[in-house]
């Protein structure tokens, strides 16, 4: 069984030989290969140049052999073409200028053409799925509306993203019309990326867990739900990743989609508790155990591979992006160990 | 019932005439008057004057009838004068140095005696105690083990603490250690200031969240548990505050405590289920919600009212810090309706 196989199975809980692999962040700074290239190439430019971004993209799956390869990109490049300027300087994260924060701010932004403003994403995930051809699955992904609002909003990282918060609390209408918009937008844009050759699709909900239960409902579920839905007849697999929000996980359900990301905050097992059979589950182990000896390393992972026994739906995965200062042959050994061990326990149960 | 009782009964889940409310960090950046004091005063050295730093923890008191004062100071004041050197410059946080990563650096750390290294922060707790009188009830903190030793180790606050996960899951022996020393200093530092009139004491755990749901047990919660079991018999309201661990809330029963905080981003309901009537809860509104408009933050504190009906054990507070940007009229609309529509919710079910 190939590792697209595996991968595609998985999230159909079907019949799988192991445990598919990947890792978050896989292709990036952790590897050498990558940072000789980021030497000379800015992250935007490498997001821009398909036959760099898509060089990168390979770049583990040629020292890993995981299943999956994820497109090199960020969640902020179809959104940087809706009317704020993206700039990533040194000693900063993203910023997006000016932010959004009135009717008159917002009337700057237009729902764009993803084949033509994102043509160079288009190009890199053809890339991808030629280098790769059937035996590695390939990821496109966007940034889930609440969260790509988050950086609209606030402008770039923050602690508490108060403007934000402040929008969705002083004006849910405009931040309503908001986040439709942006919906419709990521919509097109993942369509596009199964157009160019996605063999599934994940949305990140990095920010979600800013959000108390009933706001996470309000304004980040609802959005997910909508585009999933809008999705759901491409055949793709679809993996939904709302980030910290284990104290109420299960309102991840009401979001349509063949896979849950899982952070490593939670118990695997709980996760299989609340969306086994419906849904596979990705995730999640403790990104920093990479860290660490190979002895609790390997506990770890056998921990992780015990709370699915017998359930056919688990991609696994790191709780969250690899950490740059990971050793890549700690990640190898990961990888290696899960194909190993993950066969003795994708069988379904008997009992 | 003076404010003083209705915290004090409400932390034993006892009678109360109306809810008792406080803010975290509500001697802070969000009034004009602490702003005032620190144009002129760094906050260190606002730390670690008496007189100063009483005036900033009455400041709230004046204002908004609060029902609890939470004395002026930092969870890193005690660690500091353990051997590292603290600083807190412009543009970042704290930084703690050297950082504390091998046996070597942990043999440069000492035990401290608080009444003597310490002794600003307990006349602090003197001054407020005479300030308040027996009219409000007195808090004292200190940050627990865990969330230390993740400065102590990072050496300033990050977003992985990557190198103190490093050392649990590569070192654990080490961090054990270091663990136990900082129980240790706390448990000297949290009775000095119940000796010198702290009425309750709060155990912020802040980084709490950064651990897998085992690793809390192993490497937060049973220092935790260490430090507030040695408080036990001094009969003072024991706070214990772990900060986003809503994925697995339950583990924190094994710390004793007659409180436990919770955060926003969990359901008050589902801790009451958890905890009641063992414990009694303080939080939990989205700090953010005093950014919006007057009807949603009613419509919220109507909804944190009504999670706790009939049970006596609710200290209101936000889920976190209050946001600096807060208008302090809003902060006292929230104390004011806290305790005019709380006086409903405090007698025993019936049912």
């Amino acid at each position: 069984m190939n590792g697209r196989t595996r991968f595609l199975n998985a999230a159909r809980r079907e019949y799988v030989d192991t445990r598919p692999v990947w890792m978050m962040r896989q292709a990036g700074r952790f590897l050498p290969e990558y940072r000789a290239i980021r030497e000379k190439t800015s992250f935007l430019e490498l997001c821009a140049n398909p036959e760099l971004a898509c060089e990168v993209t390979m770049q583990p799956i040629r020292r890993f052999d995981v299943d999956a390869a994820i497109i090199f990109s960020d969640i902020l490049v179809p959104i940087a073409k809706m009317g704020q300027t993206l700039t990533f300087g040194k000693g900063h994260g993203p910023r997006l200028a000016p932010p959004i924060r009135s009717w008159d701010d917002f009337r700057m932004l237009r729902r764009i053409d993803p084949y033509e403003e994102t043509r160079e994403v288009h190009e890199t995930v053809q890339r991808v799925r030629d280098a790769v051809g059937t035996e590695k699955a390939v990821i496109g992904f966007a940034g889930a509306p609440f969260t790509l609002l988050a950086y609209m909003v606030d402008g770039e990282g923050s602690r508490n993203f108060a403007e934000t918060k402040r929008l969705l609390f002083s004006e849910p209408d405009l931040a309503h019309e908001i986040l439709s918009l942006i919906a419709d937008v990521i919509v097109d844009y993942l369509g596009m990326q199964i157009d160019a050759g996605a063999d599934a699709v994940q949305l990140f909900d990095s920010w979600a867990g800013l959000l108390s239960p009933d706001d996470f409902d309000t304004f980040a579920g609802a959005y997910a739900a909508s585009i999933m839905e809008r999705l759901a007849d491409r055949g793709t697999a679809r993996i939904y990743f709302p980030k910290s929000i284990g104290a109420y996980l299960e309102r991840a359900k009401a979001v349509p989609c063949e896979v849950v990301g899982v952070d490593w905050a939670q118990d695997l097992s709980k996760a299989r508790e609340l969306f086994a059979p419906d849904r596979a589950l990705q995730g999640n182990l403790d990104p920093t155990a990479l860290l660490g000896t190979r002895e609790q390393l390997d506990t770890r992972i056998d921990t992780l591979l015990a709370a699915t026994k017998g359930y056919a739906g688990h991609i696994v995965n790191l709780g969250h992006g690899i950490i740059p200062s990971t050793d890549p042959e700690t990640a190898l050994h990961f990888v290696r160990r899960v194909h190993e061990l993950g066969a003795g326990c994708c069988d379904a149960d008997e009992g």
